[in-house]
């Protein structure tokens, strides 16, 4: 997540750079033509590009509001894994007995779940910074597992069945604590339907090559036969505004890239970290996690 | 659903043939006719034209966003159904004994659901593929279904009242193992909804008919009287966006259609295929469904 | 619901002849004026119809944009009375002994309402076609129900509660019927909703308003003065595609007026019929309800 | 409500006289002001003033859009209490048993606070028309409360505990009425927050900075340059267009005003009495309110 | 929450002084520029400008609905704060002796909460106020939580766990309480979400390089190359429009900032704790937040 309101051009810049080589070339293109092949080219109404500029201004926009709203969404899912990762031990400290040890166990265990979630998105190792927070030998198991945090899941079932079976846990509390892992699941898979459904590609293309055409039609207008710097100049800062939007939803879309513009899984997966800590009166927190340079992971 | 970025442009062009040569056809006769009937068709200001565009712009940006919108909701569903799937396995194991027989027999039963379902919903056969999941008994029986995944729905119904009878499952497990059938009866029902509803087919002919009027009126405008053969190619270009936007809105309204823009059904039943043996601690898992060429069924 | 993509095309005209017929008129009216009061109208430019025309395709937009969620949104609430209806039986095979004759009782009471329901929202008789899905008894008692459907919802309370005391049906069971029929109650007031609630009719003025406007100032503008057949054609043309955009996103928005359009409920309701036949076991299942022409009811 | 298609001019006029007034002055200003100071005031290009009424357009799509939420949210809420009121009832019917006279008691109440908080949402008195539904005793304790609506609730608690401890009622049937009892007052509080939230102010501010530069621009466009009279008519057409749709829009957004447009609360809560009525097998139902000239209440 | 319909216009200038300087200094750079160096600026057609408008029309039209959305999420979720804070003590009367102190105890935190959890969005201190309302052991232990709000919820759990064990609890009762407490977990956290979240910022970026893109072609226009006051001022008059539009938008994306455009969180929980007294059949009500000059906090 950008968390600066300022942050450094070239970031913009390495953003768009092969776009606005592209429309430069076909200024050039367009300028240089007629000194070659003079009266080949007809001078086009520039009402045509403005029309194609308007165009793309609402396709843009209604492509940054459906990349908006997976982001957001996925900004969401996250938002409902912590308030369930406190629910599931307020429900712990409410349902079995404050000083079994299990709910130490289980608590631990959901914090490598949703640091194993954040890594495993990104395609990182899913395994990596568990240590101390599932046992040995689970982290062993979960070396087969295809889905790492399905399986730390899976582990969560055991303890409470055992309570359940052991009559610490009576069968109200069972069905909610059960709940609060449905829920669980349930964020977990929003999150990887998120991943891995490609948002459509046909509509990305459509709207590259309305914005080329816009360029060319705009060069190609009579009122802009101004001479070639200036022209060239007008073309690539008019478009630039369209492939930066274009390119800051792109990134909006897919919000687990391990980009800057990501959803700041680590950060939130820390928060958590911290507050299950402090439900347990633990001592020894760790801190919250900076924003580094302008962005937060 | 097209994974790849870049897909064959024969793809595109396979989508929009009949309206590029409607289009031609269109921009042609209107060129010629004045030769043989001057004086008769009028110069029409371009900015009927240019107006239209920016209507029709506005037109195909709603009609992209309900067809998204029902695109996204069929993924979604599938996502509840891959939730739902795990949640189904998790809770049998949480509830009964985890060594009882019978939680094979559901969850199997569940995957060949997951499978049917997509099948069904395609009109391709929904029996194919089960064998291994479903009794020979069941498989014989689900030929008389007319609604196959509900079928497959009805056999669980039957061993959870039974290990309810023989005091295998006390109440509050079966409520939640209901409430999961349930919420899975859901989302058959939404599939089927997305299946069975006609997107409104009035809309799309007011668009069409904008579309070809704008052609008309460009082709006829003053500014754009040029020599036939670019008159043509730039009245092609340009209608050439909007169809291509609107057959691309048009795939994605219809999501289980067999057609590469598809939600990728039988890749999500191969998911929640290896999700729920890797729960059942199976060796032997599927492979998952490979991106064939560019895109993924 | 209109199931082909190809209708009529009297059926389009029927729709906005009387809108078409003001708009020649108002052609003609414009043209022949400055014949008999030369100087008196002034040419007025093109850029304020086309100003007009964007600012209607923006309307249009949203008022497509509401109606097609009210349709959309009834089209679900129907979507979830199939889920409801199927799961009520589910439950009822789950919870009760499956040989209980009450579970046909309730299974054709619930088919009986389905039908009711739809009829009773296109303001047709409500208690048509009952016969044989409800008692003799019932019927009678349903004539004096203003309505009908939460009459029928009624008389399911009853042999739920007797089994409840009779112990064929513990606590567990009792609470999930109830959520189901709650349900359904929920989804009768959406229906009963959208049926009782006007689309706000200030707007639909507005919006008619200027088109009429836009049709007034493109026939005044200057470089529109053509020959008056010409003219008059071209004004009927432009403003047919906003007229029938406009008169589509109307149906849409009130969906159950026994019109083409219609959300198809009795074809759904023969579904829900089948469905729960196909539960119970039953031979003798009902055909589903073919297209009509070019819609389904 | 507004319930016709067809209402009185009078009302539209009524509703925009201030700003169609203060329109007029604006084109008379600029209109004589050339007389006594010529070459003063420049010519503007029109293209300033139909590029301010496009995004006058857009921004009031957004409006209508934002207020019609507002508007369909007030109607959903009423829409689930007319859900939730009737499934109160059936849930007592099922639950207690069928001869007690406080489930007449309680329905009763539950009118009362229908009646209640319509009338309280509209700032009329809290209090009127409740005899005959609570009891004089309650009704003078309701007097001291500051919320009324809440009080009625607060009323129900007593007598379901009650039937709990005499064991009347087993834990099942309280969890379940209880239940209701909270989306009751969920759906009391969606109605304050409709009612107590202002709508943004700045941006409406906005609008109609927005549209008066629109009317001055377009004003001392060159093209425009008729004669006073006609100039003045076309402005105030074209800005009455803007004002009526902004205005509806500003209805649209507070439906507890005590106006015509108005989410028709009385109107509902009596449709909520005529069905508790039947549901408790009551002769002498009280009669629909019929709608009252153009709209009902 | 701005609550008047008429504010301080120094409000309004306050917030886009600097935007307006900027757009000065563009226009009176770009008309003195020619003077000394003739000939060197071209001419550029004002449909660039117009057309730039209208594409920002559009872009701001997506962030004025994202920003509005976030804004009324916020206050959906202090609505739900509301609600679940009176079905807590409405429950805590149902399921516990009415008699019973422990009921005021939970009430008294839970109001403490609203006001804490109000302060810490706002980054004020989160335990003023919280006197009378906590015990002095808590508000010591609040004073090492990083989150208190958090904290506070945490101390509801103890009694609720200590009247199951003392058998004053079934439950039933347990289960529908931790339910209201894990909804108020997830209302916290929803808070958290939208204060924590950085709106896109390069979005922001995007729409302010095309506001600056648009005044500069704007200045440049052929048909507005009037004297250089008017010039500027109806340069700073339209621009003025956007950037105001822009900044409330701006406002509304951030409800908890410590501005008047803030979600009034004070006065809410003003609301929650005169009702919750009223609740408890208390006296000595405090009164309502009043509007604060132009709005209430």
């Amino acid at each position: 997540m950008i968390t600066k309101q300022i942050f450094p051009l070239t970031y913009i810049f390495s953003e768009i750079k092969i776009s606005l080589l592209t429309v430069t070339l076909i200024g050039v293109v367009v300028d240089i033509f007629p000194i070659f092949f003079p009266g080949f080219l007809p001078d086009i109404p520039i009402s045509i590009a403005t029309t194609l500029g308007i165009a793309i201004s609402i396709l843009i926009s209604f492509k940054v509001n459906q990349s908006y709203d997976r982001w957001w969404e996925a900004r969401k899912v996250w938002g409902e894994i912590v308030n369930d990762s406190r629910t599931l031990v307020l429900q712990l400290k409410m349902y079995m007995d404050p000083s079994d040890p299990i709910i130490k166990t289980i608590a631990y265990r959901q914090i490598a779940w949703c640091y194993s979630l954040g890594q495993s998105l990104r395609k990182t190792d899913p395994l990596k910074n568990l240590g101390g927070l599932v046992s040995e030998l689970e982290l062993k198991q979960l070396q087969s597992q295809k889905n790492v945090p399905l399986g730390i899941l899976n582990f969560q079932i055991d303890p409470i069945r055992k309570q359940f079976d052991e009559g610490k846990l009576d069968g109200f509390s069972r069905l909610q604590l059960e709940g609060t892992l449905a829920r669980l699941t349930a964020s977990m898979g929003k999150c990887e339907r998120i991943k891995n459904t490609v948002f459509p590609t046909t509509y990305r293309k459509g709207l590259h090559l309305a914005i080329y055409l816009f360029v060319i039609f705009l060069a190609m207008s009579e009122p802009l036969r101004l001479f070639v710097v200036l022209e060239v100049f007008i073309l690539v800062i008019i478009s630039m505004v369209f492939f930066f939007l274009e390119k800051a939803a792109f990134r909006l879309q897919d919000p687990f890239e391990n980009q800057p513009t990501d959803t700041p899984v680590t950060s939130i997966a820390r928060t958590i970290d911290i507050n299950l800590r402090q439900l347990l009166d633990e001592t020894g927190i760790p801190q919250p996690i900076e924003s580094n340079d302008f962005y937060v992971m």
